[in-house]
């Protein structure tokens, strides 16, 4: 069996709930067959890790180590791992483990976020008892199987908000078929939604952008947008009646209007939830059958949509907007984000 | 231009919001180029009579004769009719009349039910300003495209129901390809329910009746449920977790659990509402997105969606079970109707 070159992981583990994490170490679990051994040169912040350390989605495990954007070389891998060696520059999202059986409903049809077996990349346990950690850290330990190669093409910090907000957005987009000639939401101009325009429109969309915040019209159609929409102007949106064939929504905004997304989509238009704000929807049975809209979700991405994710943000030159931080200004960047300060994803640097 | 037959059109309408209807003739508008006049004879009585009467979809215009599964004989045409001809038997469903041009979103692609120019088959106005008035009664005259000839294999008593209750539960069926192997739920087993069940189990799908009755069990099963879940029964609702990939939802209970529907859904799942309870269906982000599940609607079926729930229903032995009332005891039948006793479409008969 072969030994983990870094035994005692340092990192900034939030140790407390509150938006602040402080260095802490931990001693990983050994090092598996399939498993790589990942050093750490970048990490990108997305808003799940702010819920996570804060408490939004239920008592994290702590201490935890969160952050799930990782990019960095293996330097060690397990006898099993074929699809790697060391030196390699790859990406670890969301997700570190699922069984990836055949046999598993949800693998079985690229939906592994869901594996009963899955395991997240931060405050998640493994089989074996041992708590996952994340990105905020100078290593990790993961399955190979969700480790990916960065293409050379990709600078491997515009790779690390690929690895969740690039695949959480192109993840419906390839499963309801996102095509040429859709006309395509996004409301929220963030980490996520400044992506989805560009997968979106890589894929032939014409895109609208929402946002409450008209600075960001320029950067939207710069992005690809072919429509900026600024949602506290009644009349832009008034005009925006049956329009959309899909609305992602990226807002985590409690104050999201959902009774009035499905006003602006098409007849069996399809609104998808991939944040997850405070509050509820709300609609009548009427408010469905009237427009045949359809509201759902998505989670993240799987193996094989991570893996287009990559190959499609290399070929169409895909990119995120990132604002670089040094790791151990890691709180200040925390704060930024929180204040929805970012432009538009942070990215910490080792 | 051809004079209709019948110039003063005797029926039974709500002259005032609440379950009852009265004796009321109207003088019909002059019949179009593209009209027929029907004799009916047969007339269902769908759930949205009563709400309409009642005013539970707000208030109606009064006088409103109701009743939209009308089947009876072509007894005058237009000139410009080709399609039918005088002594055809036809039925006519919930539309009575869409532009049907191949430049309206909706019409071009199936949804002529949404389009902006469609009258309803009553309560509600053709352009000229004339309203539509229904089944309730011994005439009436609509745009011989919303007339469809019913096969010598069925009964003409038995076709009414199909033009409603039949053609809004095939029309989301045929829409998201229900297919054979799928595991499909019908909940509220009545008149749309038990239809529900027969379209489904026709196009290969195994199907899941769910009810709190569980007195219908045998009849379900008689029809081709492979499954009877009795919804009072939490063991059984628990045993049904991620199994569905698709739910139709036919129950107008104030009661429906849509929270509980979710869990009862395979990822990816979807739920289409038919029926319009009180009440809201509320969600958080999350529910949506940690199944995948889609909540939607669908209205009734446009002219391609009817002819083909005549023609699959011919074929395929697809028939309501119903219970005949004739034309004057109509009060006594909507009764029967609104205390949930029908089993399972009431057909009035002149």
């Amino acid at each position: 069996m072969v030994e983990g070159k870094i035994n005692e992981i340092h990192g900034w583990a939030a140790m407390k709930p509150g938006l602040a994490v402080e260095p802490w170490s931990y001693t990983p679990r050994p090092l598996g067959a399939h498993d790589v051994e990942i050093k750490i040169e970048y990490s990108g912040i997305c808003g799940s890790d702010l819920h996570t350390i804060k408490g939004e989605w239920g008592p994290p495990n702590l201490p935890a180590i969160v952050g799930h954007e990782i990019v960095g070389r293996v330097i060690t891998k397990g006898d099993a791992v074929t699809t790697l060696a060391e030196g390699d520059m790859v990406g670890v999202g969301a997700q570190v483990y699922a069984c990836l059986q055949k046999d598993c409903n949800p693998c079985s049809r690229d939906l592994d976020p869901h594996c009963p077996h899955m395991v997240f990349t931060y405050n998640s346990k493994y089989a074996d008892g041992a708590q996952a950690h994340g990105g905020y850290s100078e290593a990790v330990r993961v399955d190979a199987s969700y480790a990916f190669k960065v293409p050379e093409a990709i600078d491997p910090a515009h790779a690390a908000p690929l690895m969740c907000a690039g695949a959480t957005v192109f993840a419906p987009m390839l499963r309801h078929g996102v095509k040429k000639g859709d006309r395509v939401g996004v409301v929220g101009i963030g980490g996520l939604g400044h992506l989805a325009i560009q997968f979106a429109r890589a894929l032939g969309a014409e895109v609208y952008a929402l946002s409450h915040s008209p600075s960001k019209r320029d950067m939207c159609l710069e992005l690809g947008a072919s429509h900026f929409v600024d949602t506290s102007d009644k009349e832009q949106l008034a005009a925006l009646g049956r329009t959309l064939n899909y609305l992602f929504v990226t807002s985590s905004s409690e104050s999201n209007q959902y009774n009035d997304y499905i006003t602006w989509m098409d007849f069996e238009g399809k609104i998808v939830m991939l944040a997850i704000p405070v509050g509820k929807l709300s609609f009548t049975p009427a408010e469905f059958i009237h427009s045949e809209v359809a509201v759902t979700g998505s989670l993240i991405g799987g193996v094989n949509v991570l893996r287009k994710t990559i190959e499609f943000a290399a070929k169409h030159n895909i990119r995120p907007i990132i604002e670089k931080y040094p790791m151990d200004q890691v709180n200040e960047a925390l704060q930024r984000m929180d204040a929805g300060k970012a432009h538009y994803r942070i990215v910490l640097t080792n």
